[in-house]
């Protein structure tokens, strides 16, 4: 295996690993159930490793992940969005559910259930009810779940849920109040769908940072779907949901220049992803030089400031992309390093649903 | 040709067109040539267009994309990056030139020559001095200019010239003052380099936004270097450089909710990119409300707030990227609609370049 040039997305396997079995001992101790996010990954080999390490299946965004994931034999899939069925996408889904695939697909509206009925969907596809636990982003009032439950039960179409994602848990100090909200969404949720006459077997709740306070709960909560949990990322780090040796996909760049006396890096906003939230402390980090940060981030140039002495122009430093999942989805394939042997890399993955937006 | 699913992004071709002939008439007219960033196409077919047009070449920011456009037939390429030179990169360049191809490079440092020389390529690969007019990422001191110069020539390798990129221009009322500033540090520069005995042939200036700027000044520029006016986004429709009517990319996205009576697209920072710069009114514009705002942005969702009525539930609407060059650069073929027929695409072109970031 050759070395990879420079900037590449890199990831320690023994972290990664070490970060897949925490998570799914925590969830199993518990007693609940794990569907990683795979939205973050996108890759089959890690799809595997979570299944291995005890997870039920996996989660979605889009038909294409889960047709990309299926036909990596990862087929135990949720598609945790509230999906418009046309035409194309009605055909897909029949697709995957004529070859084995277990596929469930959200929905937040009675018109969304009817969609699905017209396209000859129901009792192929089951659905799971998206209420909003607090995000404000999609997903009904829980108390009305009732009434999609129903309509989708009285079409005949299978209701396996309800589901949310506490997304307002990305916020300095949030996480534990966002766990709380999706706890409270969830139960009123689950008792408006049993008024309906339709009883939830998944209560699905999400999140890498609210999913220690959500374990900590009394919640209804049957199964998790954490995301970037396997990797870490610099707002994961700085939300206190990941540490530092936790994190365990970096991006491999090279100091370019020295220009201003600051630090600029061959790695940019097309490979480490333009996030940065408001409460960020820069547009990234180095894992490796805790107090630098980046200042400033264009297409292909990273300029960070640190109080360190400066690394010598042509050496290579690990970049902690602000959010991974965005970092990920820009590559064709993630470098695998094995024991912090940084030299040589001992394996390479195509991230196989790598911008499968549709 | 039949309907692509959402989220796609679309090129409303009549507009791009007519975005590459007015900005090629601009600078024929001022007896500036012309050499285009691909960076925010990524695309053969629209190279093509542009040196048809009259460009004399392409800019790219990295090796990859050099690689991929010389693959394509367009071989007359500067890569405008102070790239450090490693083995890998160094076979590369010297395929591309024995290949035919006319490569030029960035450089920024007395090291940065001291590597291209180490690899043996001086006398096959020309460089351009870059110099910092004022946005402070790489680029030496424009006095400076002259030392990194006569280091190159004095090496045996070709200094062809001297670049800058005035980014600072990407700011509300900045774009004079950038473009002033960009003609003064290339004035120095110029003078620093025929002081020290090497005169420039070529003096290149950058940006969409300081484009009209920098021709309306009394500067030494010889040459400019436009990337997003092919396109437009939301970002040069904020700053005033780019009119609505000339948008010419656009997110084809589906109403997927109406939840909290808001609008709930299925394009997210996974195809839109997640770029807001400081200044940026929301996430993302839709060209056909021009009062609407993304106010919230996750990676398949765009939640939208509006004065108009909410378009019904699986409406397909056009969403404006802030930034256009981060979207292209995410999906792996631009679909392409003539005369503004939206209802079947007239050509699918790939993104050749897409995520060659080394």
């Amino acid at each position: 295996m050759i070395a990879a040039p420079t900037p590449h997305l890199a990831v320690d396997l023994e972290r990664m690993q070490a970060n897949i079995a925490r998570v799914a001992e925590a969830a199993t101790a518990r007693g609940i159930a794990l569907r990683p996010h795979a939205k973050t990954h996108k890759t089959i080999e890690i799809g595997r490793m979570q299944l291995a390490a005890g997870a039920h299946g996996l989660t979605v965004a889009t038909v294409g992940e889960a047709e990309a994931l299926a036909e990596g034999g990862l087929d135990d899939l949720f598609i945790a969005y509230p999906l418009w069925i046309d035409a194309g996408r009605a055909a897909r889904l029949s697709a995957l559910a004529a070859r084995g695939a277990a596929v469930s697909v959200g929905v937040d509206s009675v018109e969304g259930v009817a969609r699905l009925v017209h396209a000859g969907l129901a009792g192929r596809i089951a659905v799971r009810v998206e209420v909003d636990a607090g995000h404000h982003r999609s997903g009904c009032a829980p108390a009305a779940a009732g009434e999609v439950a129903s309509a989708a039960a009285q079409a005949g179409v299978e209701v396996e849920g309800v589901f949310s994602f506490p997304g307002h848990a990305y916020a300095p100090d949030a996480r534990e109040q966002a766990a709380r909200d999706e706890a409270h969404a969830l139960t009123t949720a689950m008792l408006a769908m049993r008024a309906a006459g339709v009883d939830p077997m998944v209560v699905s709740g999400g999140s890498t940072p609210s999913f220690d306070a959500s374990l900590g709960l009394d919640s209804p909560v049957t199964e998790l779907r954490p995301g970037v949990s396997v990797f870490g990322d610099a707002q994961q780090w700085e939300l206190g949901s990941a540490r530092q040796e936790e994190i365990a996909l970096t991006c491999h760049a090279t100091v370019v220049s020295h220009a201003g006396g600051r630090l600029v890096l061959d790695a940019g906003s097309k490979v480490l992803g333009p996030d940065r939230a408001a409460w960020a402390t820069g547009h990234g980090r180095l894992l490796d030089h805790p107090d630098a940060r980046i200042v400033q981030l264009s297409e292909h140039h990273a300029v960070v400031e640190m109080p360190d002495a400066l690394p010598a122009l042509g050496s290579v430093v690990r970049v902690v992309p602000n959010h991974v999942c965005i970092a990920v989805n820009m590559v064709d394939e993630l470098v695998v390093y094995d024991r912090g042997d940084d030299a040589l890399p001992a394996a390479r993955w195509r991230v196989a649903a790598r911008g499968r937006n549709a």
